[in-house]
């Protein structure tokens, strides 16, 4: 694509540089930009460069935070003694989303992968297995992707959480809810067989 | 969507504001700048921020331009006595990809609806005529898409223009190159009959 200006050629590069945006879109963006009030742009410039700069993680739970306790953690009317550890903050506004769950968080930051070269040390293991500790922890959720990966992390916490208290369950995997059970891949669907639970009647 | 930060809220809702973008994207892209260096996000915005309060228009084409002239027509090897009248930047920029086109331009803003209470009071018309007279202009090439609306802003700019010694011209319309006629809409299709052209043996 040429560009008769600079200004305008810089902001789509700018805009193509993030994820799914290509330079067809970010020009769209930009355009639409030009057409609103320079205001419009201010605005929207400064809540992204506010959010980059304020932004952290929870000292507790290394959820994204806009203060040193994230709202999860500094919430005194939340369950302390469950933690559900996931791999990132996406997977924490997953199951809040749902609002089924009223306990704490653990964001690890990803899965042992040795491929990718993360092991135990790059992620928050070692705090997670503190925080049980000194928290009189009764249970840790393992809400980790059914991964070679997932399942390895997953091993490889249990194991460091045996010497505590902490019971260690993962979350239930099966057919979705509404889904048809042809259409389940194999892998689920023989899982869900060999976890078959008791049916009760009501 | 729940947000725990404050700060990522903002930043969504910024990033929703824009035109395709809905909540689920933007949080995609905000969760990805808070991956990156803080310097990848302040470069982000720096060159989004720079743009908007640098961009300006052309002041003889109304094309985007860093500075009072545009690269166009700033370009002396360009042919000053033709000027390509188009609706957006866009078309300006279409038509610069196709490399096929050595004339200035001269960009409207829109064409004339009255249901959208544009009148050629709002458009770059004015100015269009007073540049056709005072640089000698020898064709004018109307670009306008082929809707009732440009029709009409065509045949006002050539009725503003038939004093002037500038002739008048539209760009072809017609089935497209590699385009198969029983997809072509029967419009096009249609005009592409009665505004047949002698076939040139080589």
């Amino acid at each position: 694509m040429q560009f008769s200006s600079k200004l305008i050629e810089e902001a789509v590069d700018a805009f193509s540089s993030l994820p799914g945006i290509g330079r067809k879109t970010a020009l769209r963006l930009v355009l639409h930009l030009v057409q609103q009030s320079e205001d419009f742009t201010a605005s929207f410039t400064e809540a992204i460069a506010k959010m980059r700069t304020g932004i952290r993680e929870c000292e507790v739970c290394h959820n994204l935070s806009d203060e040193a306790l994230c709202t999860v953690c500094k919430d005194e009317r939340r369950n302390r003694q469950v933690i559900c550890v996931v791999e990132t903050i996406r997977d924490v506004m997953a199951i809040e989303e749902t609002s089924q769950y009223r306990g704490l968080y653990h964001v690890l930051g990803g899965v042992i992968s040795p491929i990718e070269g993360i092991g135990p040390a790059e992620l928050q293991i070692d705090s997670l297995v503190q925080r049980v500790k000194e928290d009189d922890v009764k249970e840790v959720i393992m809400a980790i992707s059914p991964t070679i990966e997932g399942d390895t992390t997953i091993y490889y916490i249990s194991k460091q959480l045996a010497e505590t208290e902490a019971a260690v369950s993962t979350i239930a995997r099966g057919v979705s809810f509404g889904g048809e059970l042809e259409y389940a891949d194999g892998l689920t669907l023989g899982r869900s067989i060999v976890a078959r639970v008791p049916y009760k009647l009501d």
